[in-house]
């Protein structure tokens, strides 16, 4: 699992940081999922790793310009090269219209490429490996923040082991090696976990933008090995953060600590914190590491590759 | 007058290609129009000279969404920068319906500092000093170029030899210093032609996309300083041209010979003809030159300052 951030910036781009966009590349597949898909995201694709057409699912936190503006063009871009795969999108009420009247005024047939899901709180998407699910967080317009759930995965079945036990071969080593316990026909009784090892525990991560400090974030961050917070201000600008519904550093830093997750990587900051301004984003990442010292600010380009836990 | 192609690619943005917009800066003001505003015009213009709150009229030719897909955050980011002036939009049917979907769907108010002008052939805009006309080019779905004349300006007014001459200090000086003939009290004929320099000669800018060769452009283009018009492929490509409603370099060229404009600048290359490939940007420059020798091609912050006639 590699996090790969395209845009850091709220509001508007600068020229260091764009405007939002998370890509998360899922192990052993050659998916890419976006989070928000701010103006200039297809832009920063053509200068990362990521191929746009390896696009398969885009997750849209809220409507606000700066998270949606860079939908249309990131979809065209990704049925233009190599073989246009399906692509669903998730997110609120009025997103679904809102592509319907992009393609409708400018001529794009969206056709059945594209699946628009409206999310509830809950779970929004779950296949074999993963699940998402969402929470309602506190924005001045409904803005969800998700949680990606690596599924845990048995541990490697001992093949030998079982074979030396004179288990009969047939469909009783599917159940063994999904760590279940099964009586054999001469009565015999073996539990499967002793026949595997170690099982995988799947990774967590959660993403929560555009939101003031609130304990949905906090629920939904519960033990994730990462959560993206946006940080919008600095503690002492905790006026505006609540005002506009956005985060200082501090509170993401609270809902880090109390989720108890095991890294904080910040974002969505203001352009007011720019190198040379009086407060700059050391300060912020100073400020959320005196609450909670696992504390990364992301930038543009950044790539994080969430580690196993053992 | 100066203009600054903010992309020149047709489509989709390469690394080196931005998206269709040009800017075009009007001498003795702080004021740009923009020609076109495809997804990460403001990017670009943050990587310029020219700033986004400058920006007061943009004028769009057709509803692709090359575009147009970066129309929503120019104008938000050009409200946001410094004291937010009105922007007039110009374009197709359509573009108002566009942009209110846009904005209703992403919170935004567009309020009284947006107004959104449906054109016809015939004259757009006109001011003081300006005029914008506009004709239906020939392309896939309605698409309009457009005409700027900036009207001929009269001499400068020889003071001291209308003075010498005794003529009384009044009204009648703003006549001859408009080249009137005017006749005295004293039944003197004075003719103010004579007590004006030569006059100045406006200068004329057309911007020609997307379009196959169409007499329409040769129309609009007559006479002009600066024709800057599509030039998506290579001669040889010349049917996937006429599939698409597209130009060639070829056609591009034939527009300005026929037209008798000044300097040819061509622009929207497909991203086919980039660097390794087999048929490259130099070979439709040659295309071109070898039927209208003063032809450019364009690139992103390409800067062309239109000199006056004498
Ligand atoms: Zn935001
Ligand atoms: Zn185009």
């Amino acid at each position: 699992m590699e996090i790969t951030f395209l845009g850091t910036s709220s509001g508007v781009p600068t020229r260091a940081r764009n405007v939002s966009s998370v890509a998360l590349r899922l192990p052993q597949k050659a998916e890419v999922w976006l989070f928000d898909c701010g103006e200039g995201t297809q832009h920063q694709l053509l200068r990362s790793e990521i191929k746009s057409s390896q696009i398969r699912r885009i997750f849209v936190t809220h409507m606000h310009g700066d998270h949606i503006f860079g939908l249309m063009g990131a979809i065209a871009s990704s049925g233009l090269a190599g073989n246009a795969q399906k692509i669903d999108v998730y997110g609120p009420a009025g997103l679904a219209e809102y592509l319907q009247a992009c393609a409708k005024y400018s001529y794009m047939r969206l056709g059945s490429r594209l699946r628009v899901h409206t999310v509830q709180p809950g779970l929004v998407y779950e296949e074999a490996e993963f699940s998402v699910h969402c929470q309602l967080l506190k924005h001045r317009v409904p803005a969800y923040g998700y949680r990606v759930i690596e599924k845990d995965r048995p541990g490697r079945f001992d093949i030998e082991k079982a074979q030396a036990l004179n288990i009969p071969p047939g469909p009783i080593y599917g159940k063994l090696k999904q760590g279940a316990t099964v009586t054999l026909e001469n009565g015999r009784i073996i539990n499967g976990k002793e026949l595997c090892g170690e099982p995988e525990i799947g990774r967590k991560v959660v993403y929560c933008t555009d939101t003031v400090f609130c304990d949905a974030a906090v629920d939904l961050a519960h033990d994730a090995d990462v959560l993206i917070h946006e940080a919008t201000f600095a503690h002492q600008d905790a006026e505006m953060a609540f005002e506009r519904l956005h985060s200082t550093s501090t509170m993401a830093a609270q809902v880090a600590l109390l989720a108890g997750v095991k890294q904080l990587i910040m974002t969505h900051f203001s352009p007011r914190y720019a190198p040379g301004n009086n407060l700059q984003l050391s300060d912020l990442k100073q400020e959320a590491r005196a609450i909670f010292p696992n504390t990364k600010l992301a930038y543009d380009f950044f790539a994080y590759q969430v580690p196993r836990r053992r």
